[in-house]
């Protein structure tokens, strides 16, 4: 029997309403200690929410999106929870983890490992879409888990358009990102992150764990909104590739209005960069959350 | 000859503004490198605009109001400069300044010290009120010292409210505090902070830097917005006492519409309880700054 009972770690009063840091024994994550944050706003007292899912990105915890993304006060207006997943197992000591800041502990990729050294541990995939949502509804918290969306900065991104697009039950309405890795079987951070949690490395990607290669396959109507910034050194280097993303979703023949993807002007990889487009997200995703 | 030549450290663009940290030799603490971070709204490219002097609490660097606050939006659309400085020297090598976490290095209290053992580096007041306009205007930077106002969070709105009311040129339009330590000089913080800083210890810094004591003298016309948590640690604990602050300007003839103290049921001393309130103390400063 596993016990996934939720304890509250720390509660900090935001907006009206409250944000709560709770860890639980996560089966999906090997039975470690996983952290997460809830933000619920003021209205959730009066009955159960929409809730808007955040990933962060590579380095972060569970904390980043709610310390500095901008996200609370819209949230709070608009009447949506945010859930604020961790990146990665904690404490996995899987050899090597920790050497690189950008796989292992922090770098999760929001996939099911199949490389068996680290698929006891690594599957972010099912602790995002299925664990934290029964362990929530477990615990009688007022989320409404038929209305949630998805958004996410970076790795995070990739998080959100993925698990947005390879949804077989269309779990999230809507997807939105911040610099995203759009394309991650054609960029470094992508391939290693593959080649390490995959048996099948890059081309076992393909299928499930890449935007590009997904919106090109997809036929059913998306609610896509993609920022990214002109600045950001990520993207000079080829990391993001969101004219990949967005090639692809035209040639689908997505228009505009389904997959938009926004080139701003001087803005960087950042959390002010984050925060700057945090209110048009959170907007976005309460057309599709409260309609 | 000092060189108090600002060098850029970092530049993040934010709400169509910029996020700027500089670096320069601060003759002030004593020739060490001081950091700070300056907001600049977009309306900034065609004049000098106002500005707002954001002091951070203990532990806290140039970053944290920047980072977590929440000001840099409302700033942005306010057309108002916000100007983060940091909260103590760094590195004077001051034997026990990095023993405790409520004293000197992240803890300067926004004070000139006169104990000669602190006195050639801890002298946060100048720093703050002469020496950053001074750099910040021979750079060249479009921000206007004859528009000022300044704010805070704990110890830094201790600062805010003493360098307001001592100042003898009427420097600063208004002032506001979120949890700020009203009455030092009858709290454990202030009192270990005097008594290391200054000579005269708490007695001398009743004649400066006591707000509460300060008001109770004050004569002039004052525009100061404080607000505190209930559900506060530290304000449980007796270190902020604002019902002192509060009387005290009550008994100097202030009311509610010169000195504003606000309770706030359930918040606690975070940054999610600043950034609650950021756009309400924002709002304020903007109607003297802006007048």
């Amino acid at each position: 029997m596993s016990d996934s009972t939720l304890h509250k770690v720390s509660s900090n009063k935001a907006f009206e309403g409250e944000l709560i840091k709770y860890k639980f024994k996560s089966a999906v994550l090997g039975g470690l200690d996983a952290h997460f944050n809830l933000y619920t706003p003021p209205n959730a007292t009066q009955g159960k929410v929409p809730v808007l899912v955040y990933l962060s990105g590579l380095t972060c915890t569970e904390d980043n999106g709610a310390q500095k993304g901008g996200f609370l006060g819209v949230a709070s207006a608009q009447g949506l929870a945010v859930l604020f997943p961790d990146t990665s197992p904690r404490g996995a000591g899987v050899e090597g983890e920790d050497t690189d800041w950008d796989f292992g502990t922090g770098a999760g990729f929001y996939l099911n490992a199949t490389n068996p050294k680290y698929s006891k541990y690594y599957n972010m995939l099912t602790h995002i879409t299925v664990e934290l949502p029964q362990v929530i509804e477990a615990a009688g918290l007022p989320i409404d888990f038929k209305r949630q969306s998805i958004f996410g900065h970076s790795m995070g991104g990739h998080g959100a358009l993925t698990l947005y697009l390879s949804s077989k039950t269309k779990q999230y309405r809507s997807a939105s990102a911040f610099s995203p890795i759009t394309n991650p079987t054609k960029c470094p951070w992508g391939e290693k992150a593959f080649k390490g949690y995959l048996q099948g490395g890059v081309e076992e990607a393909k299928e499930q764990y890449d935007a590009t290669e997904l919106i090109a396959k997809s036929k059913d109507p998306v609610h896509i909104l993609v920022d990214y910034g002109t600045g950001d050194n990520f993207y000079n280097q080829g990391q993001l590739l969101p004219e990949n993303f967005l090639k692809a979703a035209r040639d689908a023949g997505y228009d505009e209005f389904q997959v938009r993807v926004r080139s701003q002007e001087g803005y960087d990889h950042s959390y002010y960069f984050i925060s700057t487009f945090a209110s048009d997200h959170i907007h976005f995703h309460a057309n599709f959350l409260k309609a």
